[in-house]
């Protein structure tokens, strides 16, 4: 095989040690999403380009096209696209499945999806996303808007993450708003206001100006952006600004309603901003972005809203509500850039010695017996001295080494090779000590700063 | 968004309770895997085409081209592929990172790969395989050769798979033989021998031929290919076709190492089978197939194989032995024609009723409670009435329902649905009953027969 390897821009891979940090926090979101009665799915990673292209604006040029190299010039075979987000596949999964599933349908999907932007800083080629929806057919209760906002609140309080907070808005309040102050291009000023955190101020009222908005209007849809409050007050300042109708009203009182109930279960976690916007057409109802305190320039980690229709099938219309955690971009963070880590670079707990080669089933029948109870257990490679055999587990972080026979009776020894202590040892009811049974979170010291 | 939806030929996707059973698997393996100290690398899903159409003879006919449908026609970047297997992304893995490895190095890897062949029973164009692989540098003991068939035999007998057999061979011992009898061509001869599953002992005989070798090379490879025994008997069944040299006393010398030790510590899964003998280039001792006992001709669901060269960067080659779990292919049988499930469509094992819209809160804090001790809860989507609400879990075979205040004194009580039982519950205390906690396997009783 060639010599020649090749990084690939955009495309993110991890040492061994690195690994067992990012299948921690891939576990945790697993834990928690069953935890809140989430199901897991798990689709293909391909769709018709036809049906991803059709998908929000701009959305082909990210696109990965996918074909058979051997392919024949007339193939027939629909063209193919890698998925750029969990949401498309998951709409058609509920189409094609709807006869068979219970709704309303909570499901979890954790998967990689693919997008042929330019890669930079916390944005990738190949990247894992870690999605919760909750669907349902024809009608769907407020009261999950609310739920969602708690679920990510119970992920990210399990995550190393230092402080974050989720910034909550609902589209209502925007629409009611414009529309009251006489702007009936909605979406096409949302996607402008959305642009805040990049072109600030200044650039988003010359853009709005540009699109035709008049500078009371642009006033106004600034102010309207500068609300933002870790409690109810919101509402008021809102109404101090003399726009008054039902869809505003309506987005309020849904607003508020998920403000109240995330301090009643998760205290000090939301923020109404109503700034918060989110590019992307399809939601209605309120939408969720979430920042890491030390670095909200970072942009969202996790983000989602309330849509009226994922999908539907002529008969029945699903609207839901869904929360996505950009997971390789929150650990392009928390390890690429800060160093997140395991204490080990290997699962394992214990290493048996061998002897000699001739002991060696000895020594495997241990290390069997071990992992029986739960154990992760190497045994030795080489019969070597046993400061070798302890050399190779010191190198990989392995902080037990099991001595077959090495007590004065010849009983069995466990040596903690960090202390240097070695003790008898049995082998039905001897475990690590405490904490040694998997590597645990090395978390830098910034991130709790 | 469009309601045309279309399944696409050879993508396998579950439904909510078959995925279920699938992660079980998945997490079954990891378990073991981890148990045996490998440690989890995850590689990106491209390579370089050139680098995977390198790899094998036909292998680009199956590879999947991946290019940005925006990207311009003179584009500059190189043509990248979907990985077919995890043995180049991981050879070349190695190359990248051996300066930071330790070696020897062990590592899984349970990843989703693409092969663009025609999808047929067992094989797919999107599939999982698991992969351990043990490499090391330069040199590499021949005991991993037995170590990693007790690995399998440890997955396995975790599985829901009923009987199964691991066929051995080495290559040691047909390139011995091989070249004892007057055949240059190994490698050649192999591939065809490789046929006797699909074609048979006529087919191979005149693929043979046709071949260029003599009817006594013919009989000889047969006589060879029909050797089949439990225990160490094959040695003198080799021995009394005739042929002696070097390469073929130390193939057999391996492979009774290889069958002895299977025995020693997993016995009765071994079977030392001289017809295996993997189409592959690269396997230069040890070689294995694993086969269902009550459907052979499915074909092996977990092969492998030693290597002397994984990869080399000029001053070092990286030998090793690695096994390989087609785990779609498992579940494709198990799953797909069997039925193996889950008792439930949802990780929820008990759902919290709602008494009216006012003490939602309440019944969120009882969720928020036990949650935080590990157990799967879901809050009832409506007040409606308790026997709707039981209908809501009965439907997911959600098993337990918690009825806040319901005792006499004010009490909490919960019911278990399928007995109808209604007892008062401490929220600090109580428990599903055992089993009901996480979703269990359901295994269809033909597996068992």
């Amino acid at each position: 095989m060639s010599t020649k390897v090749t990084p690939i821009s955009g495309f993110q891979e991890w040492l061994p040690r690195e690994r067992i940090a990012e299948q921690h926090v891939l576990d945790t979101i697993r834990e928690v999403f069953e935890l809140h009665g989430f199901a897991s799915i798990s689709t293909r990673s391909v769709e018709p380009v036809d049906r991803l292209s059709s998908q929000g604006e701009d959305a082909d040029k990210e696109i990965y096209a996918v074909r058979r190299l051997a392919a024949p010039a007339d193939d027939k075979e629909p063209t193919l696209g890698l998925h750029f987000d969990m949401t498309v596949p998951f709409a058609r999964y509920v189409l094609e499945n709807a006869g068979k599933l219970t709704f309303p349908f909570r499901r979890y999907q954790i998967q990689q999806a693919w997008r042929g932007e330019r890669p930079q800083r916390g944005r990738y080629r190949e990247f894992i996303q870690a999605d919760v929806d909750i669907i349902d057919a024809n009608e769907l209760p407020g009261h999950y808007e609310a739920e969602l906002l708690l679920v990510i609140a119970d992920v990210f309080s399990r995550l190393p993450v230092g402080d974050y907070t989720i910034h909550v808005n609902n589209r209502k309040i925007c629409q009611g708003f414009y529309t009251g102050i006489g702007i009936d291009d909605v979406i096409g000023t949302l996607r402008i206001v959305d642009k805040l955190d990049k072109i600030g101020e200044d650039g988003v009222a010359k853009m709005l100006l540009a699109a035709g908005r008049t500078q009371e209007q642009v006033d106004q849809c600034l102010a309207l952006a500068r609300i933002r409050t870790t409690d109810s007050s919101f509402v008021e300042q809102v109404r101090a600004l003399g726009v008054e109708n039902d869809v505003l009203d309506e987005g309020l009182t849904h607003l508020k309603s998920v403000i109240d109930t995330a301090h009643e279960h998760a205290p000090g976690v939301a923020v109404a901003d109503l700034r918060i916007a989110r590019g992307l057409d399809y939601y209605t109802g309120t939408v969720y972005e979430t920042m890491l305190e030390r670095d909200p320039g970072y942009g969202s980690v996790c983000s989602g809203g309330r849509y009226d229709a994922l999908a539907s099938d002529g008969k029945r219309t699903f609207p839901g509500v869904g929360i996505s955690i950009g997971v390789s971009r929150l650990l392009g963070l928390l390890i690429g850039e800060e160093g997140l880590t395991a204490s080990r670079e290997t699962p394992t707990a214990v290493l048996v010695a061998v002897n000699d080669e001739e002991s060696r089933a000895g020594s495997v029948r241990i290390a069997t017996a071990l992992r029986q109870r739960g154990i992760r257990t190497l045994v030795s490679p080489k019969a070597a001295k046993f400061g070798k055999q302890i050399q190779f587990a010191d190198r990989r972080g392995i902080p037990c080494v099991w001595f077959p026979g090495a007590g004065a009776d010849g009983q069995d020894q466990v040596k903690d090779i960090r202390s240097g202590e070695q003790v008898d040892a049995d082998l039905t009811s001897w475990a690590p000590p405490q904490g040694d049974l998997v590597p645990s979170l090395v978390v830098p010291d910034r991130v709790d700063d």
